[in-house]
């Protein structure tokens, strides 16, 4: 049977990442929004300083099966700082392919995700789901989560395009 | 008469800048939720990659008044990544003293945010508000920001203590 790997994302994951990163704005209904080119992936994240990190879930065909690995889900983080905490991570994205659901993929990544964060010192890690996502949400408060905008009220504020701008007085 | 100045904190602001985290905290009602310190804040954002950044804003004194320059609002970013768009900042913490409000120094702040994020190559900024929190709402609406968790129902989720260490099998 083919088996999981999570692993690090290397440079040359990038053009598989852009495509589930599009099937991931798809599925939440806002694909319009996604302007990032595979380019600026494998700068910002390959580069002395990366701006992210990533994690990809590989699937490895079983032995003597024809078809080669394949990457089938991704999370991606960075670092934030909590006023309240100190350094913590934020899970940008987490995505697995629709066919791919229902094996406990998207545990195996959050899961890594966590470990990361205590190697690296943090003391929690914060994500965002959209509240139609009911299969999201019951996952990730199965595993342990609070869902903040619910016990205590927080809202996500967002400024862009010409807010930024007027802002700047640019 | 007194004037404002929004400019970058030095390390020499971190007692003043812990100590409205703090204020800002109890306003929140969520003092018991800060656990950090000013060395942490010292180390963590002033080193050679610091975790974050900050602007506050310092009341300079009319000339021939006795007191010297007062900090009495800051605003605390650091650089996220968005799948959607690369780069970009998130307003972590945003405050200004009491009675010091209703002056535009909170304006300015954000103001500045838009401008160092315009600067860095950031098409977009975040933050997060409280619902109750009206005044902070609709000055960001007011400002141009968009309410995510109102428009697209994004809701925080966040994990930490127990249910990351059981997550990360430690």
């Amino acid at each position: 049977m083919a088996s999981v790997l999570i692993r690090e994302a290397k440079e040359g994951d990038c053009g598989n990442i852009l495509r589930l990163i599009r099937e991931l704005a798809e599925y939440e209904k806002l694909l319009d929004q996604v302007k990032i080119s595979e380019e600026a992936l494998r700068a910002d994240g390959f580069g002395e300083n990366p701006f992210y990190h990533c994690l990809v879930a590989e699937i490895l065909p079983a032995p003597g099966e024809p078809q080669g690995p394949c990457v089938v889900g991704y999370g991606l983080y960075y670092f934030i700082y909590s006023t309240w905490k100190g350094r913590n991570i934020y899970l940008e994205d987490i995505y697995v392919k629709p066919e791919y659901r229902g094996q406990g993929i998207g545990s195996k990544i959050i899961k890594k995700v966590a470990e990361v964060a205590l190697d690296k010192g943090c003391s929690q890690f914060r994500l965002s789901v959209l509240d139609w996502n009911k299969r999201a949400m019951d996952l990730y408060k199965a595993l342990g989560a609070q869902d903040l905008t619910e016990a205590e009220g927080w809202h996500s504020f967002r400024f862009e395009g010409e807010a930024m701008r007027e802002l700047a007085g640019k």
